[in-house]
C-alpha cells in the first residue's frame, strides 16, 4: 500500500499545479470575499497540512521552509496557534506564488523521504495520517474551483478562467423526472469499507426511516424558472424565516451566477458567460432557495439517511474535474434509477451537520478538521463537475451554511410515501 | 368541553395582567434587544392573536379595536402583513398601558361571545384555535419573564422586579449526581394524547437509539465554576467553531447574569442581586457553553430523542410561575430516577429543530407558527422555574438559537452507554 | 443680581417641567435613537450638572441624593466619570419619573440655599457657574423638543405630543425674497457684552469678510419643492461627496418628518400631522441638504461670520418655545431688512466649528462644554421656535454634524456680492 | 509652452510607472483598504483620466481602448457615470498589467498626438487640461507609494517594497526647537503666480491674522514618546471628543506603523522595518493625534492662513520622491527659519477644508476634482519625502479626514503670540 499511497500524493500534488494552468499570476492572490480564498492560498496550505501533521512530528531534522508560514498558511487549528485572519488571505502579495511553488517541491521531496522510510516507527500511522492529506488536498482543489468562480464572478468584465466549453456540450434530449419508491424501516447509515473515509462518516449505525420517494434526476433550470415566475423570491410563505431574512437583506431574485442581461437567460460559468440550458441542473443555490422551491413544488428535501440509503447501491463512476468541464450539463437519459448523483452539483439535504451516535473525534489539532463545524450548517450529499472523483462516496457528508451559494449545490427533491 | 375552555382563556387572560403588578409604568415599555420585548407589547400581542384568528373571521359584526393594530402587535406573520419592526416595540409609548389593558377587555369580552356560541357553524375549530390563542398567552407568559429579566439587567442599579425570595429558599442538601441507563432500540417520539399538543409535536413516529445514560440532576453553579476555574472559556478546543466565535466576539467569560463584583460570587435575578447557590442549577446558558461543557465533562448534550424518551415515564408535576419563584433552586435529595426536568431550566439538547417525518402545519398565516423556524435552532427540552407549567409535557419542543442566553436554559448532561 | 439669579434659576427650573405637562409617563423614556434623549434623562441630567459642578464642590454637607446617578446621567464629562452609555438612556425604566421629579426639588432646594449664602467664599464664582448651569438647562429645553419629536416620530400612529395649532396659525401672505448688502472689510465677530455668553463665542476678534448679499428671508416649503420636482435628490453633481453618499446611504427624498402619504403634503409635527404650509421655511434639513439647495439655486450657505455681522443690529425679540407653538410659521410681511433671524428654524452656515483666534477652555471637567466638539461639525447661527428666547443673540455659536436634520434646521441664502 | 508641456507629460507619465520597478507583479493587484488602490489601479486610473478628459472629447477619431474601463477606472467622478467600487479594486485580476501598460502607451501615444496639434481648435484648453492630468498623476504618485506603504503593512513578514536605506542616513545632530514669530493682520492667501494652481487655491483673498507664533521644525519621535509616556493615549481630557471615540474604538496606542516587537522602537518603512529615530519626525499621525499631542504641549495646530503666510518666503527645494528615500529624516542643524516644510510629513493644520471666498469649480465632471470634497476633511500643508516635489507650493491645500493615518501626517506647533 506504501508505493501505490506515494504515487496517489504524488500525482494528487502534481494535479493541484496543473489545475491552474489557465490562471495569470495576478488571478493567483485574487479573494473576492472571507469565505473564497486565493489559489495561491490553497497551494501554499495544502502544503502546510503536510508539513504540519507529518513532517514536523514525523520526520527528524525536518528543515522547516519559513516559521511564519505556520500562522500564514493556518486555515482554523487552533491547536497549532493562532491563525492569519482568514478575511486577509488575498493580502499576501508574499511570499510570492514562486516561493510557494517552491515551498510545495519542498514538502514533496521530503514527504517522498517520509514515505519510503518502512521501517519508521509510526510508519503505518504516518500512510494514515498522509492518506487524510491526500483527501484535504483534493477538497480544496474543489474549493478552489468554487472560489475562484466566486473571486472572478465580481468583475465586470467576467472573465473564463478555463477555455470555453466545445459547442456540442450538453445536446441531449432531458429524461421525465421519476420517483423512485424506498420502504424504509430500520437501515444501516455511515461509512462501512476499508478504504479512506472521514471520521464524521462513522461510525455506521442504525436508523429509521419512512417509506419515502426520491427524484431520478436534479431540479432543472426550466423547472426552477417557473419557480421564479411564479414570485417565488417575493412570497414569504415559501420560505424558512431566516430564508425569507436572507432574501430581503440580500436581495435575492434568483440563483447565484445568473445574468439576465439580454433576452436569453445566461449565466456565468468558469468557462465564461454562457447559455442558460433549461435542461441543466440549477446549481448555486442556497438550502433556504432549494427549500423554498421544495415547498413550492409540494415536495421536500430529502434527510442525508434517505439520500445515502437510496443511493448507497449506485455507482458512483464520474468524470468529477478529471474532463475539464466545469459547469454541471443536462441530464442524458434516464439509465439508472437516480441519475446525476454524483456528477452535476451537491444535493441539499435538510439534515443539520450533527455527529452520528458514538462518534468521537481525534484528539489534537487534527481532532479539529470536522467535529467543530457540528453546528449551523447542513449536509449536502452527493458530487459535482468541480469535485475530485477519486474522493465521492454514498457515504460522503459535505455540510455549508444555509445561506452559502457558492459551492456547486443544486437540489433533488423527495416526498414522503 | 367548552365551558372549560372558556374558563382556562379566562383564567389565562387574567394571569396575565396579575403577572405585572409589580411593574413600574415605565417598566412596561422596556425593550433591552430587538428579541426583549416590552411587557406592553407582550399584552397587546397575545391580544391580537385572538383578535386576528379568532374574533375577525368568525366573529360575525367584530368591531376592530383600532385597524392600526392590525401591524403594529403583529409578530411575525408574514400572511397577515408587514408587521411592525421587532427591534422598535420599546417605542411605543402610544397606545399607553391603559389604552392597551382596555384593548385588552375589548378582545375578552368579544371572546367570551364567542365561545359561548355553540350554535356557530365552525364552534369546534374556534374551540381548538382559541386553544392554540391560550397555548400562545402562556408561552408569551414565559417570554414576559425572560424579556423583563434582560431588559431590567441593563440598568446599572440592578432593579428586582418581583419581591425578594424568602431567606430559607434553596437551603436543602444537594443529591449526588447518578447516570439512568436506558437502552435504546427503537421508539416511539412524538406527540400521542387527546389533549393539546403543538403541531410540530407530531406525528408521532419511531425511532432509533443508541443505548445511553442520562444524568439525573441539572449542572450546577460549582460545577459550570470548576468548568471556569479550569480554563473552559480560553480553550478553543472545547468549543464547537461557531461557539469559539461567539465567544471570542461577545468576550464571554460566565453565563449571563452572573456577577464577580464582590468576592463571593452573585447572580442577577428578577428578585434583585442575590447570592449564586452552588448547589443550584447553572442557568442561562447557551447551546454553545453547554456543549462545551459537556466536552469538558467527558460528556455530550443528549439529543431530543433521548431526552423525550427517558423522559416520558415521569410525572410532570410542578410549580413552574405560580409559586412566585422565579429562579432555579438547588435540586432536592433524590426521589425520582430524572430531578429537575421541568421546574428548573430548560435542557438543551444537540438536536437542531427540524420537522418530524411526515410534518405539515397547516394553510394560512397560523401555518407560520412553528414551521418556518425550522432551521439554524436548536431544541430545549422541559421546563422552567418560569414556564406555565399547565403546558409542559416530555413532547414538548422549546427552540432558540444556539447563541441565545436570555432564557432559562441549562443542561442536563447525557454519555453514550 | 444674586436675587435675580436666583428668580432665573427657579423660573427656568419650572419651566423644564412645565414643557412636560402633555406627555404621558411612558412618553419620558422615550428614546428614538442614540442622539434623542428621552425627557426623563433630560429632566435628570440638568439636575445632575447643578450637583455636579455646583453642590458637590460647594456646599458643604451637601447630602448626595444616589451615588449611581453621577455616572447615570452623566452626558459626556470624561472628567467626572465614565458616563452611562448614550444609546441607553431609554432603558433606564427605574428611576422612575416620580423619583426623578423628587431629585429635582432635592436639587432645588440646595441649589436656592447655594445661592442665598453670600458669605460663600466663592460666591461670585457660584454665581457665573449657576448661569452656565441654567443656560445649560435652556439648552436641555430646545434638546427636549427635538428628540421627542424625533422619538415620537417613529411610531406609526404619528401622534402629536402638545395640542392642535390654531387654524388660523400661518395665513399671511408671504414676503418676496430680497438680497441684502453687506461691504465686508475687516469686521469684529465674538461676543463682547457684560452679560452670559459661551466660552466659544471668545474672544471677540477681528475677521475680513468680503462683500457679501445676505437673503432677507428663509427658504420655503414651495422653494425647496421645486427643488425636489427638478430632481435634487437624484443629481450628485449638486451635492458635496459626503452628502451624496449619505443621500444614497439613507435614501433621502425629502426634508424629514415631510410625509406624502396623500395628495395635499403633510408634515409630522409636535402638534401632530399637519399639512405643509408652502409659505413656510422648509426646516429639518441637514447641511448637506441645505447645501445642495443652496447650489441649486446658484447661490451658497453665509459663513458664520457673514451671519453675525448681518444679524448683529437686528433685535432678538422672538417668542422662541413661549408661546407653545411648536412648528415655523410663514414670514410675515418683510418689517426688516433680515426677518427669520431667530424664531424659525437655525440656519445652517458653511463653517466648521472651529475655536476662535486665542480660545481657550476653563480648566476641569467643566472645560469639556463646548471645546472638545470643535471637529467635524458645522455651525448653524439664529434660533428656532423651540428655542428659549432668552438665551439666543448673534454671537450665539450652535452647532450639529452635517449629515443632522433632527434640529428645527432651515436655510437662509447667501451669494458673493 | 506646447513642447515643454509634452516633455514634463511624458516625464511624469514614465515616472510612474518607474516608481513601480521594484514591485512582484502581485504586488500590483494589493489593497489593503478601501482607501488603499493597488499599483495597477492608480496606473490604469492616471491614465483613464487623459482618456476621459482629453481624449474623448477633444482628439477625433480617437479609438477607445475598451469601454469597460470607462466605468472599471473612474475614481469618484458621477458625472462620467457610475464608477466601479472603491473597495473592491484590489478584485480586478483582469486586465493584467501587461494590459494595463498597454493601455498606458495607447493613451500615450495619442496624447502625443493631440498636444503636437497646434491647430487644435483648444489647443489652449487642451494644454491645460493636460497640465491638471499631470498633475493629477503627480498626487497619484504620493497616493501609490502611501496605498502601497499601508497595504504591504497588513502582511505579517512585513516586506520592504524597495532597497534598504543606506545605513548613514539620519545621523545629523537634530536642532533645537525655536519659536518664530508672525505679525499678523490683514495678509493674502492664496495661490497668485502665473504657473498652475489647483482651483481650490483660488481666489487668493485677505484674511486677518491674530500674531502668532511657529515652531522652526516638526514634532519629533523621542518627543512624541514623550506624549506616550505620559499616558496621551489615555487621557481622554486631551483629545477632541472626535477623536477619543476613534482612539477608544480602534484602540490607538501609538502612530500607524510603530513596531514595539523589541526592547528598541522600530518602525515599518517602505524599506522595511528600520530602527524609529528619535530624532526623526513622528509621522503617519491623524489630526487627531496632531490635536492632542499640541494640547499636551500647551500649543496648538495653525490655522492653514498662517502656515501659508509663514511658509511664503521659504523656499521648496526639496528632493521629495526623488532620492529613492521614502521615509522622513531628521532635521539637519537649522538653515532656515522654518525647516522641514516640504521634505518629510506634511503638516496637520486645525482649518477645516473648506471653499476660499469667491471660490468657484468649473462646470461639467471635471468640476468634482476638489470642490466636492468641502466638507468633513481638515487641511494638511507642505509636502512629504514621496511627494512629486514639482508640485508643491506655499498654496498647495492637502485634505483628508481626521482620522486619516496613511499619509506621511506630522505636525509643526503653533502658538498664540
Amino acid at each position: 500500500m506504501a508505493e501505490t499511497l506515494a504515487e496517489l500524493f504524488s500525482a494528487t500534488r502534481t494535479q493541484s499545479v496543473k489545475l491552474c494552468r489557465h490562471l495569470t499570476t495576478e488571478d493567483f492572490g485574487l479573494q473576492g470575499a472571507a469565505f473564497a480564498s486565493p489559489p495561491k492560498w490553497h497551494l501554499a496550505h495544502t502544503s502546510w497540512f503536510f508539513e504540519t501533521f507529518l513532517l514536523k512530528p514525523h520526520l527528524p531534522d525536518y528543515p522547516e521552509w519559513n516559521p511564519a508560514f505556520e500562522s500564514l498558511f493556518n486555515s482554523y487549528y487552533n491547536g497549532v496557534g493562532e491563525p492569519f485572519p482568514r478575511h486577509q488571505r488575498g493580502l499576501l502579495s508574499r511570499p510570492s506564488l514562486d516561493e510557494v511553488l517552491e515551498y510545495r517541491q519542498h514538502v514533496d521531496s521530503h514527504m517522498q523521504a517520509l514515505l519510503q522510510d518502512e521501517s519508521h516507527p509510526q510508519h503505518r500511522q504516518v500512510l494514515q495520517r498522509c492518506r487524510l492529506g491526500i483527501e484535504h488536498e483534493r477538497q480544496h482543489q474543489e474549493l478552489f474551483f468554487t472560489d475562484l468562480k466566486f473571486s472572478l464572478s465580481l468583475n465586470p468584465l467576467l472573465p473564463g478562467a478555463f477555455p470555453a466549453l466545445p459547442a456540442t456540450t450538453g445536446s441531449h434530449a432531458p429524461p421525465e423526472l421519476s420517483w423512485q419508491h424506498f420502504d424504509g424501516g430500520v437501515v444501516d447509515v455511515g461509512y462501512s469499507g476499508e478504504d479512506f473515509a472521514f471520521d464524521n462518516e462513522s461510525p455506521r449505525h442504525p436508523a429509521y426511516l419512512q417509506p419515502f420517494e426520491l427524484a431520478s434526476r436534479l431540479v432543472s433550470n426550466s423547472e426552477y424558472q417557473a419557480f421564479i415566475d411564479d414570485g417565488g423570491y417575493r412570497n414569504p410563505e415559501l420560505w424558512l424565516a431566516d430564508g425569507w431574512a436572507t432574501v430581503e437583506d440580500l436581495q435575492w431574485r434568483a440563483p447565484l451566477y445568473w445574468l439576465d442581461r439580454a433576452r436569453e437567460g445566461e449565466v456565468y460559468s468558469l468557462h465564461g458567460v454562457i447559455p442558460r440550458h433549461p435542461d441543466a441542473p440549477v446549481c448555486h443555490l442556497s438550502a433556504y432557495e432549494a427549500d423554498a422551491y421544495a415547498r413550492w413544488a409540494c415536495a421536500r428535501l430529502p434527510t442525508e439517511q434517505e439520500w445515502e440509503h437510496a443511493a448507497a447501491p449506485e455507482p458512483v463512476a464520474c468524470p468529477g474535474m478529471d474532463d475539464d468541464i466545469y459547469h454541471p450539463l443536462p441530464a442524458r437519459g434516464q439509465q439508472r434509477p437516480l441519475e446525476q448523483l454524483y456528477d452535476s452539483c451537491w444535493q441539499w439535504t435538510r439534515s443539520a451537520y450533527t455527529p452520528y451516535p458514538g462518534f468521537s473525534p481525534p484528539s489534537g489539532a487534527i481532532g479539529e478538521y470536522n467535529g467543530k463545524f457540528m453546528s449551523n450548517q447542513w449536509v449536502l450529499r452527493g458530487g459535482s463537475c468541480v469535485s475530485n472523483a477519486g474522493q465521492l462516496r454514498a457515504s460522503y457528508r459535505n455540510f455549508f451554511y444555509p445561506a452559502d451559494r457558492w459551492q456547486f449545490s443544486g437540489l433533488r427533491l423527495a416526498r414522503d410515501a
